[in-house]
């Protein structure tokens, strides 16, 4: 199958060398918000109007979920125009002889990996056709016609197109980590919509850790009576998770961490543990990670019935075992586990290995293949085995190159608070990297991966979106789309998009701000909020302050990791800073004024909330670095250096302005240096740094 | 128990006579945002500080309820305060020798109508004391206390204050039509969330109607499966609705709308209707009302079966069995219904009396007894049936003094979007009725009803929030509390911290601003909506345009019932004609040339967007009257009559001003003709009619 997509990708480009080596530039300016961008587009004059008369009209052999995916389309062209659509439902009896939208299917599909996905889309003033060979293609086709819909001042339209498109991978993930803090099925449910938005097709649910167990065993009823905290899903409730991505193309991927991150499993059967129990529920993060005993004869045959009822319960040919951070510890303390051993298993690498290999042998026999973190990658690893890569891209070659599909997590960790751009410029397999043709075929994809630390149902979309949209388009679309500056016009459009789902990461930072501001008037607040983002990485964490039953709800946790007038204006002091001109000028003077206008409104939403004094700093140090960027354009308009004397003076101001405050820091300092760089070159343009070209800032 | 009520009440009124007659001026301009407002209270001097340091204890017998009520309470206080307390959930365990807050419950409580729900809450600057009989008390009393929390630049406390209070009307309900559209398990957990920050105890949901069948009959599979679209709640689903609002102190009545209004069970079951069928569900609302055959015995062999499934899944000792509206056309034309109602039953109103007196006799049978709207109410009625009526109070009384049990829901209809206060003034005993004590006593409460033509989930909490506060005021607080601007004050607090609960009618409204806008930045058009409501009554309904499918996403479904700037805008004119004063004249012109100059931005919103074109009439209007009122003020200021001639040629100003667009209104026309009335007699105070009195505009 991945064969029959990569020979389309093919002819796709053969019959398009106008596009090689990336999006021409007419396209980029067309208005265009798609996103993932589709391998091949080519946009001509014309439209088709959206009016009540919409009709959709279904030919060949869809399958439920092109019907149902097609009836949702309507439901949003119909709330985004706020026009009534005679037609309601898609069913296979909507006759359409006049329909504007023609879908043409020729199999419904079977919902695996590397099923064929590609879709083509033609758009003229009379009608749309959608073609797809499989029904999977189709969903990911309608997914673009709706990104299509635009308005101006005469009505909504969709403008004449044509589009070939179909992913570059086939795995193209997100992973939900429901054990740390649990997330309940309408978090989930959304979560999917926004997914499907993106053509994202796996959800990997991380569904045991240390902190809870979050499935309900009907075999084993005691790993989420004692180990959940009363929050897991009911195997009713994961059913109805499975059908609706199942409805929208994506498969669900179960993760059951073994043999560390064990803690939840062994609160109910600590026999089962590698050191004696009792085994509590943890409240904090990190720490010791216990592990399974594999030298327990026990261990194995509860685990055999454990997996049996998982894999009846879960349709997808994969289980996930986790497989990672086994310290090694508790097995090198028991003296059972050390017999064991003896005399082949020589290292506790070795007995993991062992481990793995006697657990992927029992998931084999129910049917399914197992994945595992980067650490299962050990001599003996059974071939069908899926290497799942947190380390680093050696990991993912290695596994490629040793006969085993592999999938990209390293860079994709949403928990890390990395501005979008991050995730989007690292390309599973950049230009230069010399893989064989098999061991290329071997990287199945990459994942996004929302570790559930420091999220909780009112934050995580916040924390998945819009970056994930932006992997999805790294994972989907050809490697030269990847230009920064356009990626963030249409990351900002799919993020409103995504909000039509239901989504909440815009919604819910006011509410965070009203919460901690005690009010409804926030916008001074939400203009701070909107140029700082929480410190990245696991710096937050690093304090140890943090348990699951922690609020999180502090101006860390409302602010993002794009903070957009940030952006913006980094951009635009990029552009000045390489080639001055006055309108460029004009706009970071006006941003600056703002900052200062700001300020007093700030501080009186600030002063009578506690809860908001930890930011001080940080608005202080906006307005000083507001005043020294205009300072900095003053002497840039005299065309002469400005004086050593004065940029010495700034030097405290930076500094404090770096300084993390209330988790978060300012993401315009280093524009304002450079502004006063620029100022004691006597305003001549200066080469940016790689990062700073990118729009970014550093952390 | 309802006397022990009233004797607490009579003892705390007895008590504190110098609150007697209303709350005193002090306590509204205390800045407490209390709501409802407790029965008795006594501010005093002192605080007491909240830390991280805050514990809870609970003595005596509390039961499960209220330690997972005090754990939710930490949480939202930590949330709230940004502080991460060491403790974190409160049990039975939880020693408190220093606890800042001790709870004191004698008995667990039964949740049923009438339970003892009083409370008395203690707070000086070392602890608080919360008192309860009953742990229901105790629930209250949580609520209050979170309430409480206020803040300075020195940090969150709670003031030093007693409070004595119980409830005045024992049923204090809210109805969700689920039958319309259908709202997810999320939705209705969100709003038993809200229900139980303001002291609702009965969630009544209607589960049938003729556009669906909302819940799972395993006697009767296809009442779901084919009348319900896919869209109802499983058994497992209600069971954990029930849990969800036990534990919150709420009880669920179930409603099975019969005879009519039965177009879903009719779809499976056409054998038991009044005409051949086949039926199928309604995606319009109104028109025709199918009802059963109530001379087919097989009908109430059936309804035995279904009534004695549902009452063994809900545990509450009430079925709400409808019995609304129906026309008995169908029965008018059915020979055989004609014949079985030979001799003796001489109307359709007494053959509708002949089926509920059945049906009530079966659900006896299974311990339950019947509610029933209005038209239950005839001879024969079984006493035990309680009669909830929409008609008005004449009814209510009425069936109180037949002996009947009542609950008035006239005057609380959500959906028809009335401002709170109109809900809030709208007492179910005004002053000087006269009602004798025993009839009075059947005087069980009201209910605020959530019709579901013109809701779905993205807006129902926004039909719902804050006007179900204002009537839970009603049902709660003594009656003399009725100050509406005070109210309003509150409601406003009240309504910020609904949001808290994951309520979303603030947040969602910029959802719909931001997909009508196309865009992100979209104050311009809420300043706008926040001077607008949605036309109120069956207006938009009449125009016959609704289906289930239609997008409810315009303006309409942004804009609520309660435009703030409009209000407090109408506050500050209606002070200022009955006494002028430059103050609240200079807010007043603030507020006009606030309009003025948003225009500009507001008409560049809505350029681009057809979806907000219907609204380009109020854009206009807005600015014009805002023009009219600038004028009027200068006249008023020269202390000379304006011109007639100038207020004749604004005539046709306010014509188009009154006029609805978009299915809105504009809401502060009456307040600008008050000040142009005001210019014509020299600038001379004038008298306001009773409506804007209150702050109110007409329609």
């Amino acid at each position: 199958m991945a064969r029959l997509v990569l020979a389309v990708f093919a002819l796709a480009l053969s019959s398009a060398p106008v596009f090689a080596g990336g999006v021409p530039a007419s396209l980029k300016q067309s208005g265009l918000k798609l996103m993932p961008w589709p391998a091949h587009v080519r946009l001509h004059d014309g439209r088709l109007a959206l009016t009540d008369q919409f009709a959709v009209e279904v030919t060949g052999h869809p399958g439920p979920r092109v019907y149902d995916a097609a009836t949702r389309l309507l439901q949003r062209l119909q709330r985004r125009s706020g026009i009534a659509f005679d037609q309601h439902v898609v069913t296979a009896n909507s006759t359409g002889e006049a329909a504007e939208l023609v879908i043409k299917v020729r199999r419904p599909g079977v919902l695996e990996i590397g099923e064929d996905e590609s879709y083509s889309l033609h758009i003229d003033s009379r009608h749309a056709v959608l073609t797809a060979e499989d029904g999977l293609g189709a969903l990911r086709g309608l997914q673009t016609f709706g990104q299509l819909l635009q308005s101006d001042p005469n009505g909504y339209y969709l403008p004449a197109i044509d589009i070939r498109d179909q992913p570059r991978f086939q795995w193209r993930g997100l992973m939900i980590d429901v054990a740390r803090h649990f997330e309940p099925v309408d978090v989930v449910e959304r979560n999917l919509r926004g997914m499907a938005a993106v053509k994202l097709n796996v959800l990997h649910l991380h569904l045991s850790d240390n902190q809870g167990f979050r499935i309900q065993s009907k075999v084993f009823p005691n790993l989420t009576g004692l180990g959940s905290r009363g929050q897991y899903y009911t195997q009713a409730e994961i059913k109805q998770i499975i059908r609706y991505a199942d409805d929208r193309g994506i498969l669900v991927v179960p993760e059951f961490d073994l043999p560390a991150h064990a803690v939840s499993w062994l609160v109910s059967h600590p026999e089962l543990a590698s050191a004696p129990g009792p085994y509590h529920l943890y409240t904090r993060f990190g720490g010791k990670n216990p592990a399974f005993d594999p030298s327990n004869p026990e261990t194995y045959r509860f685990l055999d019935r454990f997996f049996k009822e998982m894999a009846g319960l879960f349709p997808a040919p994969y289980i996930h075992i986790g497989g990672d951070e086994n310290s090694g510890s508790q097995w090198d303390n028991n003296p059972v586990i050390q017999a064991y051993m003896q005399p082949s298993i020589t290292s506790d690498t070795a007995l993991q290995a062992h481990f793995i290999q006697k657990l992927a042998g029992m998931i084999r026999a129910d049917g399914k293949q197992i994945i595992g973190w980067d650490e299962i990658l050990q001599p003996g690893l059974e071939k069908g085995a899926i290497v799942q890569v947190w380390r680093g891209k050696e990991s993912l070659y290695k596994a490629a190159r040793a006969g085993h599909r592999a999938i990209l997590s390293n860079g994709y960790y949403l928990d890390l608070l990395h501005p979008a751009v991050d995730g989007y410029l690292d390309d599973p397999i950049p230009p230069g990297t010399h893989l064989e043709r098999a061991v290329r075929r071997n990287i199945l994809g990459g994942e996004a991966e929302m570790w559930g630390e420091l999220v909780w149902p009112a934050t995580i979309d916040s924390r998945i979106w819009p970056n994930a949209a932006a992997i999805a388009e790294r994972l989907w679309s050809p490697r030269d789309v990847h230009d920064v500056a356009w990626m963030y016009q249409r990351l900002r459009a799919a993020n409103l998009r995504l909000e039509e789902r239901g989504l909440t990461q815009i919604r819910n930072q006011g509410v965070l701000l009203r919460q901690l501001a005690g009010q409804y008037g926030t916008e001074p607040l939400r203009v701070l909020v909107d140029v700082i983002s929480p410190v990245r990485g696991y710096q937050r964490m690093a304090t140890g302050h943090y348990t699951i039953y922690s609020p999180l709800a502090s101006i860390a946790d409302a602010a993002t990791s794009n903070p957009w007038t940030a952006i913006q204006f980094n951009e635009w002091v990029d552009r000045f800073v390489q080639r001055p001109d006055a309108d460029t000028e004009q706009k970071i003077r006006a941003q600056l004024e703002r900052w200062i206008a700001n300020d007093p409104a700030l501080e009186a939403l600030i002063q009578p909330s506690p809860a908001l004094h930890p930011v001080k700093p940080l608005a202080r140090s906006l307005v000083t670095l507001s005043r020294i960027g205009l300072q900095a354009l003053d002497y840039i308009d005299q065309e002469q250096a400005a004086p050593q004397a004065w940029a010495r003076q700034t030097t405290s101001d930076f500094l404090q302005a770096r300084e993390p405050a209330a988790a978060t820091k300012l993401r315009m300092v280093d524009a304002v240096e450079q502004l006063v760089v620029m100022a004691l070159k006597g305003g001549r343009s200066i080469e940016p740094d790689a990062a700073r070209d990118e729009g970014q800032d550093s952390e």
